[in-house]
């Protein structure tokens, strides 16, 4: 029992059954506090939003705040990344990554509105996302406290959560069979554990939440139109949508199609190996688009640049380190490199494959005319012997060289 | 007609129509001098060597040498840049890059050896190619001229071509008729031209060589086994072959299923855009396998700079720029890393999807134990909390101190 | 004589032997155009710019535009570069990389006012500055034509200029013996030639025109205060003064103290190495000011990535890239970070040393408390333990089963 | 009193206060346990050696080994190091992060060879070196205990660690007023506290142990002749000597001349600030020879990727990742630049400056005859004109594309 004199905890609450769990065990611990549970909206199965309210009064809250995010989700967090082409390790769409920050964003304005003194979420100890919650804490309200039960309490077992609930009679719907570990969002939804944890196993059907299996999609391929404007998604065949819509639209689209699936392993933050699939369908889709239509857009200094803003960008954004003068600096280069993103991309999706169909843009450097074999007024052949000359110049002064030396 | 003092010329020869015009050319215009011409067998359409000495001899070459640089070109070229994990703008496997250093180094050899004062290629004079071949020409023997046709001649389409053989004499079962460009070796193949001219067109039927599309490709997903060694591919489904070997029985199979297909447009070393269909299979499985097998073995810093390399490998690679220092330093950094590729990774192939499903190495930084929720002796939960503390402090003393300018 | 259709070219003028020449040359060579003049004042001698309106007219110019870049120059070219760090090959200023971007944009400004249909510069063919003048040519206005003497004409020495203006009754001051080749401007001043094309010779007291030697400066070192605000300086000894000023300020107080000399061996873009001496008296105490300053206020994160910007920007800027998407790009980046540069740095100049010696900033991240020994709120020995764990931990593992793999 | 298991325990000890303090320390509150001390000469002050095996053992230590890694510390840790260019943060010489790997690796094969269970250092809390003995461990030897007293004791000022040893009549000569922390090896003294901890304060004489200022240098320069072979110096004037040798020899000749001083604010690994004045005469010199001879030999690709390389260097050494993969990758890379850096450099000092003046090179790409005006067989004006267009072509569509847009 603590003499924390900690009054009010504002926790990033979910409904299920550790945070559940959370509520009485701070009331417990840090005696005398109030706990407030805060809840973001960021696309989840709007399933588990429905009375999560009355489940956290239930628990012990004495209030419970739930917040829409779903368009400034994916209009800040998640399109800014995008145009860095960022996935992490090459391969993951960092969907539980941009989430964090702006839900401990939100979870410390209501912080801060309530005049709570600390804050708390329900990250476990192994992970990378109780670094992203605390990073993100530290940067926007260093001055309050952090309580991070999974690292402090005995409860490690589901059997632990459940029968302490039990013995305090706070009702669960929560059952000791669980399997898998998931984190849904408007972007992506992850899944980890069970016949995971040995890589040498194959994914199973269980795996995947979201997403048909390539199998299973249909036998016909579709065609859909990615409108963009600035590097971002703004419309779907012609619709213009919000963008949290967009990646509505589009994740319907590529799950029936059995777009968006990888299954990794990757390197958290704290030191460790974990394996995860991930669901992306409308990202993986989003994502096709717009590397399609930069093929004609950038240049090829540019071209490069982005690919290295990207692969930097996949760092900081998995790290946590969002509110970071470094993640702003990556994301501003970024923007720059975005302006001529402008134009079409047909993106055909079949049984797994998203490709890039179809490009055009007003910004386009491609021009059919100088590509081909006829003359122009651009380009002309006796200009590439001079280029060639003084590209393989310094090459040509070692070689020569290298003979003198010999003699 | 110039008075070039060229006496002898080895001629990088195909047996097309291009390099066909270019011998008798090239006699009338270095007058006096002899042409040698060099076939490299680089895993191209057999066809394509079945008389080929035969037709360069009826063109007017004095001498043919035909070379089978198969086994080098996989081993020395191909695997050493897939350790990179290089995709030149993030999608092309370059293979045509790779494969012209390793012509025009063994064109330089026979160059020696014949006593020839010149080298020769028929690269037009828009492409990357006329780079790669000079950039080691001039690397490797710097004191031969240089002559690259298609920036001299005017001879500027097939039908000007075939013209120029038939006043000759000279037997061509060419056609005016050829709409695609295509290069190919034991990598890959590529298609330009005919409808790709246009971003906005669909690629057809046409635009695809070995590959069946993936709506044509089985119904039922192939398992294939990959085993690797030191970030090298050494067996298929258990079976040991050499490098190229490895990677013909993987072109079969993975052009079965419609694996390996990539549209893109891409920026040129020489400053214009072009748009290509290339076909790697077997490359695509066996990146699929050694990206899926680094998740095992690569920790996060490394895991970085291998994707850093592979980025600036990419580059290097395109340009030519093969027998530069520059490439051996890449190189020999990536070298390092692959010394823990060892292991087997069960590759998914499913209409144009390849997908590493199982993955094992001795040499496997994931652990079980580790991953999971239980305790360990390796990984304490209150390990985290310093970890987090000072992880994030610069970000606190930042906030604080804003906070402190504040007041 | 070509029938160019030119009617109207502007030429970069300075007053020199070179550009004197052009003028008739262009209108014997382009039969039927006029000569522009355009002088840019970038902050060279003030000597060039007397009379330089007469000398063009009398070398036959119709017209002579003479504009002050002056404030310009430095504060939209030198100090954005001056942000991200930027030293070309590590140690140029990259003091005429600068200045041939606004050169040549004003020259183009100056071309379309008059309705010109060509642009020509002076600079020779072995160097960087046609790249750039050329590259911004064909960034701002791509449908003029340029035209590049040294490329073309005959002319290539200083008696064969002299001569031609002396047969075409053109006077000129210039005299034949002219041993080193100079560029100057507000920011820098660099030499080439003579006893410097060996690299073996030392440079002597010739290759040096602004500052003294470190041996003839003062025996009592002098401090500056430099003030900065968002990355620029703005005041020197707490008096404010506008951007140029500042610059000119502090190129009188370093040359006297013998700050500022560079002499290097160096890349050019065209692919030969050339040997220059350069001196930057008041940039490299910007510089030193800034790099200072940044000790305090920026996190590791951002030290490296600024470092990284540097290296990158040094290439852009050198290779006369200035408006392209990527240099803003990279700009824009830099920007950001600078936002928390703010404060005063005292540099102390003593005999060719310039040393950042004191250093405050309101956005410190320096504090004295956490960086003793003492016990404080933001760090906690303790933390220390958790924090090497995990950041050792994949080495951990490594060693651990590397241990295992033996058994 | 803790029932640790521990029954030898290996002390990095250097016969100063703090590790003379650890050895009762141990013994108490691991019980049983016996201490061994192991002292690693890297080059420190030879008096600090005097005693040192007596002193450990009147402390209470049951043996004591010295190793004299002087040569290898240059040869393997310096060397390689140098070869990148790595300067921590752009100014710190990494003297201290060099030294701690190899001294804790020579410490754990005192352990292995012992049967020793436990490794134990001096480095406090708040500091790097913790983390690079620890990192240095946990990679060769993982199964070892690790011991931190600094974050375990509550020993926090030299007052107690006096009384400490005084109460148990163990001697010592330390005296409570010590104003500056030093680390001391054949590369550097770095010297912190005091005065230092406010950026504002000017560092006084007392911060600097091994220069003269450079006032009170002499008023001569005197040349210095830095042979240099595959990127190591070999001789010093001529003179051919072991590695430690050369820099013994520099860093006498350095000091005089007031060369190496740096004071600088660095950010910590751990995330604080802090500020120190390091002193690195020798190398330095060696330094300004090394980056003036690759001005000679290496082409531009090669110089900027042999920067990129010292900026990934500088944080993988200053974090103490030497055992790590990613440092022998890095390390690579610059081995195969390293290749052409043979040659000699003449290196001026004067009063605190040093500076390459004279360089020269078998494997120089610089010519004379190519960087001057005159005519050439490598390098013809013509080529110039290809190569700029083509250089500038995505410039030019772009510039002509966004032209037609506006009408």
């Amino acid at each position: 029992m603590k003499q924390s004199g900690i009054k009010k905890v504002v926790l990033a609450y979910s409904g299920g059954l550790d945070t559940s769990a959370i509520i009485p065990w701070l009331k417990e611990n840090y005696v005398g506090c109030e706990v407030y549970a805060f809840v973001a909206n960021v696309g989840q199965d709007p399933n588990e939003l429905i009375d999560v309210e009355k489940k956290a009064k239930a628990s012990g809250a004495v209030a419970c705040r739930i917040v829409d995010l779903r368009e400034e989700f994916v209009k800040d967090y998640v399109y800014p990344v995008l145009k860095t082409g960022a996935l992490y390790e090459g391969t993951y769409y960092l969907g539980t990554s941009m989430a964090r920050p702006i839900i401990a964003k939100a979870q410390v304005e209501y912080a801060l509105e309530v005049g709570a003194d600390a804050l708390c979420h329900g990250a476990t100890g192994k992970g990378n996302d109780q670094v992203r919650f605390e990073t993100t804490y530290t940067a926007l309200a260093p001055q309050l406290k952090v309580i991070a039960p999974w690292r402090e309490w005995d409860l490690r077992s589901r059997e632990a959560l459940i029968d302490y609930l039990k013995q305090r009679n706070i009702p669960t719907t929560a059952t000791i069979e669980k399997i898998y570990s998931r984190d849904e969002n408007a972007w992506h939804i992850s899944t980890e554990g069970g016949v995971l944890e040995s890589t040498w196993n194959q994914a199973n059907v269980d795996c995947w939440a979201w997403t048909v299996s390539p199998e299973d999609a249909p036998n016909e391929a579709e065609l859909v139109t990615i409108g963009i404007e600035k590097g971002e998604v703004v419309s779907v065949n012609g619709k213009v949508l919000s963008p949290y819509n967009c990646v509505a639209t589009l994740n319907q689209i590529g799950a029936k199609h059995g777009v968006g699936r990888v299954d990794i392993i990757e390197n958290r933050l704290v030191g460790i190996k974990s394996r995860g699939c991930y669901e992306t369908p409308g990202g993986t889709i989003m994502m096709t688009a717009l590397r399609g239509l930069e093929q004609l857009v950038l240049d090829r200094d540019s071209f490069k640049w982005r690919e290295q803003l990207g692969l930097e960008m996949a760092y900081v954004v998995y790290d946590g380190r969002w509110f970071a003068p470094y993640r702003r600096s990556l994301q501003a280069s970024a923007e720059v490199l975005a302006e001529d993103m402008n134009g079409e991309v047909v993106v055909k999706l079949y049984k797994g494959n998203a490709s890039a169909i179809q490009k055009k843009s007003l910004n386009s450097l491609y021009n059919e005319d100088f590509a081909t074999f006829g003359e122009d007024d651009v380009y002309d052949h006796s200009h590439a012997g001079g280029f060639i000359r003084l590209f393989s110049l310094s090459s040509r002064i070692r070689a020569l060289n290298s003979e003198a030396n010999k003699k």
